[in-house]
């Protein structure tokens, strides 16, 4: 039997283990295996004005991927991601394209009857109720048979997305985070049928989603290449090209685009990475003129991924990065988006270069971590 | 001195502090540094059948690896890695080969004449104990000159083989676990040689372990590839090959190395990760049909890396797992294999996706995690 | 009001429930979500003579890099990273470079003058503070035009790095840390110009640290390659080129190369990974013999990435770099370097396997984690 005494004893004891190193652990002294812990008080000593850029306010969504590999996340690891993107500051999230391919995000009746991959869960579903949950805007991608890249030929991507459209309003058109459209092909330059392909598809997404609050319709938006100097197919082994237009070329080019399509497309944002670091600025200065021109809001795909490493891909450096955004706010880039937050900026990505990223984007905005 | 009033009061103020947020930090309330955590009572909303496919039970151990970058685990971390692939179901561990050109496994007295390196680590009786603790079969591969590749010629392969199986068999045939060999040559199609060397090298495995549970020698079993669509080298950049022979072509070599072959090999688990995910249910019955008129057992290999993406090579995206695995099943495979658990599904994989993988599989065969 | 026996009855209550598991979770136990633990108490069975190396204690800072993708580490990883290095036995720095094509690692005023990118840190400052507090010494990279590579000429090199060198002596001199140079150059063989460089830098930074305990200037070192049979690009998808010198050939010419540099380079650490493992021992004792003919210390870069995978690059498998740090011991190698620790050997490395192999050198030398 156990007395008054030993009683006591026996509390304070297991009250004095719980408070000591042995028992509490490493995760109580922030220490490691290895006794080494993070010294947390210490700042980076930033010799920039910190913040002096257009911050990150929307991500792809890269679910369905050409060539970044998959990360298996289920509903909770999804979760987690939007409250890691909140406290980033997104406000809008794209899914890239709602098929790709024979895969799909969802299972669509029309991609279906063609044989096409039936999905184990419903992503356009899921974002949806993730965005709805933290308040977010989400544009739904369309479609994308990746034939045209090799075809030049966009007739069966019009085809095809003349009945997805519908599918995507039919099934999603009630969640109030659906907000808008992104028309999904990465053209540059002048491609066959390119131009009709964004009116027809834009003129189609704007019909069916007109309402008081939107009177001409759910904004769309396109995020092109740019045919620079890393303008190589992730496959090949090489980073640079030879051969490529110049930036005139290239503004005649989308002067033209812009004038075909500014009926049906809201926002344009160019993918900044093709493009070497002191090249950037021209580029997008040209492309918000020519915006400015053709009453189109200018955005900037801000790529978090490097393009100038063996592997294809992995986070960008930091400094790349808020070069790119310090240009886009000198020429007065409206929004910035990236591809992708929850590969390349994520805390809980699989590549673990990503969350300092991050930490460096919070720490050069000001913002606690 | 302390009386037992203040005594009291500090034991307390411990046990107070003890259970207070702040002194156990973040491992207790599950929130990272951003004050963010993981919501474990949100479900993936799956829209297929759970579990109606082949479940991996087998997994290879690549420690001596051709092109997969190798972990650097002691034992510690193995012991712990064949915890998680108890947990996930597997009961059957193959060591994919014990010695590669000049590197081995084990300490091999014929591969050290020959100047080849020396192990730091016995990695063979490693495995044997570790299957040993778990309860695994495990199954030994020979050794592989990687010679064949380029030569087409097996001589060499054959006769260094002949002593390798002797010393195999001397040094780890008391361990219960060895319950099996595996002919690593990865052949496809005719080559010279090749089915002499199958004869030879299987009925040498087979004389050699007889017994009475095991009147004909242990099992013996080869993972062939098939050369597909995806037959490119891990260090090509390209994904794909243009010239490729038909499945018909597929079935009349098969049917003829089977026949040779077919009284030494007990089973066969081709590669399935070299077929277009629509042609891979047509492969895999053409194989499930030859195996049976031979009298081998049908495996598959569901290869757990992806063969579509630009980083060769990071774990598979779950949907393509499964699909492989539901096709397996429609055509009556009786045992699927993987490789390879440790890299592409292991939860301490050095590839975050891997452990994402694994949480998948789990609950898609309605798995606690 | 409480009485003194509820009183007891909560402190108690308290203890018992500090030390169960629920309340203080995976972090205490040692066990993760799974329920599976690490068992540290199983050590590898190590069938080498342990720590018959040279120990490595030293390592680039490849801040900037060509081919290695960025970590995005703040000053407080970095300080954690010099306490993994500290406890590793790391007492020698190297910026590797202290600018490369258009980026810096300080805001240089010649480079800026250029119109080169300006850096949101201070990164020699950052490393100098860092390698005074850890007690190491650093040594400082020139500026590396990377044009060498492409037009095999070096005067461009040369005129700029006449400023650099003033600049960094200007800027960082009177850190205590700052022990030593780099002449970054990765030359090979004779290449026009390259042992003029070498003169000239050499010269003008030994002339200007010259002091009373360094009266002939600070040390100098250089780390070149060895055209061997890994000798390929980074970009390039192969592993292994055709044509190369011959060992003899290598001898001749770094004969010459010697013989013109000796008087401005102190120490030579060749870079230990573009040979086959069986060909490492020959080159290291060529080297040390033709350093010890010129008066050059004999030091080695011991790469701690894998040049033999097709992902470029992750972290070497110990193995690999155990029989490349035992060649040097049996050669007389006087001090290891390697590139480098912090993406291939540190435990915050987002390459998880670098960790293990920090554990394994650790375990191999006889040292506690």
């Amino acid at each position: 039997m156990t007395d008054r005494r030993s009683f006591l004893k026996t509390a304070a004891a297991a009250s004095a283990a719980a408070a000591a190193t042995p028992l509490l652990g490493s995760c109580q002294t922030g220490k490691d295996k290895y006794g080494i812990g993070l010294d947390k008080s210490l700042q980076s000593k930033l010799i920039v004005e910190p913040g002096n850029a257009v911050p990150i306010t929307g991500t792809f969504l890269d679910e369905i991927s050409t060539d970044i590999p998959h990360q298996n996340w289920g509903e909770a690891e999804w979760d987690r991601d939007f409250q890691y993107m909140k406290k980033f500051g997104i406000d809008t999230v794209i899914i890239i394209r709602c098929g790709l391919r024979k895969w799909m995000t969802y299972p669509s009746p029309y991609l279906l009857k063609k044989g096409y991959y039936y999905p184990s869960v419903d992503l356009v579903d899921m974002f949806c109720r993730l965005a709805e949950k933290y308040g977010m805007s989400l544009y739904i991608g369309l479609y994308d048979s990746d034939e045209y890249w090799y075809t030049g030929v966009y007739n069966n991507e019009i085809e095809i997305n003349r009945f997805i459209i519908d599918e995507l309003w039919e099934r999603y058109g009630h969640y109030k985070s659906f907000k808008g459209w992104y028309l999904s092909y990465e053209i540059s330059r002048r491609s066959k049928g390119a131009i009709e392909g964004y009116q027809k598809l834009g003129q189609q997404c704007k019909e069916l989603s007109k309402s008081k609050e939107y009177p001409n319709g759910y904004p769309t938006f396109i995020s092109p290449i740019i045919e620079g100097i890393k303008g190589v197919s992730a496959q090949s082994a090489q980073l640079r090209r030879a051969d490529r237009p110049d930036i005139m070329e290239h503004m005649r080019d989308w002067d033209e685009i812009f004038e075909g399509i500014h009926e049906f497309v809201d926002a344009c944002a160019f993918q900044d990475g093709y493009n070497d670091y002191d090249e950037i600025e021209d580029y997008i200065s040209v492309n918000k003129m020519l915006a400015d021109k053709w009453g189109i809001h200018s955005w900037t795909n801000c790529e978090s991924f490097d393009r100038d490493m063996p592997i294809k891909f992995l986070p960008i450096k930091f400094d790349k990065l808020r070069m790119k955004l310090e240009a886009a706010k000198r020429c007065g880039v409206e929004k910035a988006i990236t591809f992708e937050f929850s590969h390349f900026i994520s805390p809980q990505s699989a590549y673990l270069q990503a969350g300092h990223l991050y930490d460096r984007y919070l720490e050069y905005f000001g913002k606690k971590i």
